[in-house]
């Protein structure tokens, strides 16, 4: 009789685990049950706006594998449509719901991963559950979404929220001649960038003809025979929608771990170690329902991202196959696009460093992505925040155009090492005029930041 | 009387030392003159082949400062056309010689700073010295080969050495219609390559129409009228030439340093600490005539890079101003691009690793630039050495399309500071759709390169 491994959500973490495992263990050693409430599994969240847009024809391309690959190669036995609705740890088993059946049924494990997600945040106020407001979370949110938008029926849509996912299906929706407003309680977009670096962003939205409508909270959603028509703010603002996005960002899915007495951390995230076990004895977690710990602030944080589901769902798998594998935290990387416009981040932004209790200097350098002097050099800023006295890098932003934003890792790589400023200015990067001038941007916000630590220090201050 | 500084040599590195000491030394303090024997001083060397094939075009705009920028806003006395012909260590001045004027006079100095660069190699065969042999190390070799190819008696160009600088001219000759043939002893092009990535700038170069004769010697020049007018090979092979170019790479310029018993190091360029001064007490040396500490075999070695030339300069300079500043050492970075693809590399290829006494693994991984559904995703191959038993990455070479190359930074940062396979693979590098795959091939040839170094161990031959 093989142990029985249940993994709750058929997401990149969640199959990541499964696979692994599977790679280290037969299926006569373990079995494996993947439920997953939607129609999908393993496929690329990050994607959807891009679906929606249409840059990407079919729902199939975002798919990496299906539950037919899984159980056919991993001998996997992956369920769509199968809710879980409850974990008994005492019995050591979940109730599992058919969402197309009906039918309800209990599946025995001995081992549990918690691979549930996240939820978008929806502001509490009234008529946010009205027909016509949608999450994008899930590719069934974005199928729903993308039929509305070809029901013809869509003319005005509302954003209620300028984060990522927020601002990428505003511009997916926009470039399709759609009149599109975002809303947002800060003053400018995407508040994990530091404002100065917003107000790029924000000039970039109003560039493909966005209505940003940024300092107001939304205090209503009004609907007419259950359907939204418009959303309020605070400042009396009526805007009419046809259809309402929610793009806030997300919580941790931890509904079912929170009912079942799997302990959450301070930042509401699932508790996990550095193998990805959560506190109960066989009970693993991965993915956006999981804390991270943060290796510059040390704090405990939650970063809904594929790249962390899928590094910790491979490093649950391992363990639980028997090997041994550790996540060792995040630093905040992260990049988008908003039209040709490309923002990157990495570490902890100014804000993030004083609620840390860092104090630090910054620099902004404006240079290009290629020499000077070469066809196709595109404008590129990098600013840079440097820890007072000591110069350790602490985060930078990089703003500009094509072949700008893919620079940020470089960066992450020298914070991931607690490099100083000084210690990146003599990096040994790749130089040819194609590629960059004679001191990439990289290497010049590094020689400023450490620059401005000198003076600092010289000024006494330090 | 101000103490004063000599520069021999105009270009990044000589001029960067004199800028960075005038930042910290007023002209009544340090008087600086700065000697460039050719016409042009402050260049972007590396832009000549875009010169040469006209992408850039205008020479000046390669000149980052002219010698008036340099005598009005730095009060630096930046003489062109002046070379230097002897250094007296013992009465401390140089014998400068007017190249316009044929005057010849002595230039007293405390400092002196040695940038006097590289010269092509040259292969010691019969004719090598013949009129229409071209290197392409300084900006007067650019203009001079653009008049040549602009003077409509050129249709038939061999390059002798397949090197960067050889492929780059190659390139842009044959884009403007002419037949080129690269001649190389090695069998595949750029031997700072391993032979697997080599083959792809084969086929590239090819694809350019270019024809490569590899695995042959040049026997001589043949020369009518004292122009050369073929190349000979050792198989038998003549190739007619209206124009031969050397792109075999560079040597040290160390003539004038070696003359005047300035202590040259085991690689042949100019033995430097880690301030830049030699061992001549007020001498120092920077740029493409020096020789730098390879931080991961350990040796001393000669790598002539305008980026390293640019830091070594301004390491001397901060340092002559009485500042502090170090030049740690290089790990063989570079990047090149021929038509559309893109190739790159850094720390040790598989050969050094090998000479330098290190076993190790590797890895090889494809994948795309953006998510493998992105319009737009291009191919690239990512290849990592890691050390057997510690993991430790030794080295990474790039090829791919649009978007490959410039991420060999990111792994330039994780050899810098010793990072193993396993620590690469959990770096938390950026992700989103138009930008990478969920892992990035960086992270995927870590994953690849990490369990190889795993089997390696479990079979028993650690």
């Amino acid at each position: 009789m093989p142990e029985r491994l249940v993994v709750i959500g058929g997401d990149a973490a969640g199959m990541a685990a499964a696979s692994q495992a599977r790679r280290r263990r037969d299926p006569d050693d373990l079995s494996i049950v993947a439920f997953e409430r939607g129609h999908h599994m393993s496929y690329s969240a990050c994607g959807i706006p891009y679906f929606v847009s249409g840059l990407v024809k079919t729902q199939d391309e975002l798919v990496t594998r299906t539950p037919e690959v899984f159980r056919r190669d991993y001998a996997i036995d992956a369920r769509t449509r199968q809710e879980v609705t409850e974990v008994d740890l005492g019995l050591r088993q979940v109730r599992v719901r058919d969402l197309d059946g009906g039918r309800e049924y209990a599946e025995p494990f001995d081992s549990l991963v918690v691979g549930t997600g996240s939820v978008p945040m929806r502001p509490p106020v009234p008529g946010i559950d009205a027909d016509g407001v949608y999450g994008v979370q899930t590719l069934d949110d974005g199928v729903a979404l993308r039929a509305e938008l070809d029901s013809g029926r869509v003319d005005r849509v509302v954003v209620v929220g300028g984060g990522y996912i927020g601002l990428e299906i505003a511009e997916a929706v926009a470039v399709s001649g759609r009149r599109v407003t975002v809303v947002d309680l800060a003053k400018t977009p995407v508040g994990t960038f530091d404002p100065d670096i917003g107000e790029f962003i924000a000039d970039a939205v109003r560039g493909l003809g966005i209505e940003l409508v940024l300092g107001e909270a939304v205090t209503a959603v009004e609907s007419t025979g259950g359907r939204a028509i418009a959303v309020h703010t605070a400042a009396g603002r009526e805007l009419p929608a046809d259809l309402v996005v929610l793009g806030l960002g997300v919580r941790p899915n931890v509904t079912l771990a929170k009912a079942a007495g799997v302990p959450l951390g301070s930042s509401g995230g699932i508790a996990v170690d550095q193998r990805m076990r959560t506190s109960v004895p066989g009970v693993w977690a991965a993915g956006d329902c999981v804390e991270s710990t943060h290796r510059l602030s040390g704090q405990r944080v939650v970063v809904a991202l594929g790249t962390h589901a899928n590094k910790q769902g491979r490093v649950a798998g391992i363990n639980l196959g028997g090997g041994y594998a550790t996540f060792p935290g995040v630093i905040g990387t992260a990049v988008t696009k908003i039209c040709d416009l490309e923002v990157a981040r990495t570490g902890l932004s100014e804000r993030e460093a004083r609620e840390a209790g860092f104090e630090f200097v910054t620099a902004s350098v404006d240079s290009t992505t290629r020499a000077g002097y070469f066809p196709g050099a595109r404008p590129i800023r990098v600013k840079m925040t440097a820890e007072r006295r000591s110069g350790r890098v602490l985060g930078a932003q990089i703003v500009g155009r094509e072949g700008a934003a893919k620079r940020i890792d470089v960066l992450a790589a020298c914070i991931w090492n607690a490099m100083t400023a000084e210690e990146v200015l003599s990096l040994d990067l790749s130089y040819a005029p194609p590629f960059a001038p004679v001191w990439d941007p990289v290497l010049i916000a590094a020689r400023k930041a450490w620059e401005a630590v000198e003076i600092d220090i010289r000024d006494g201050r330090g």
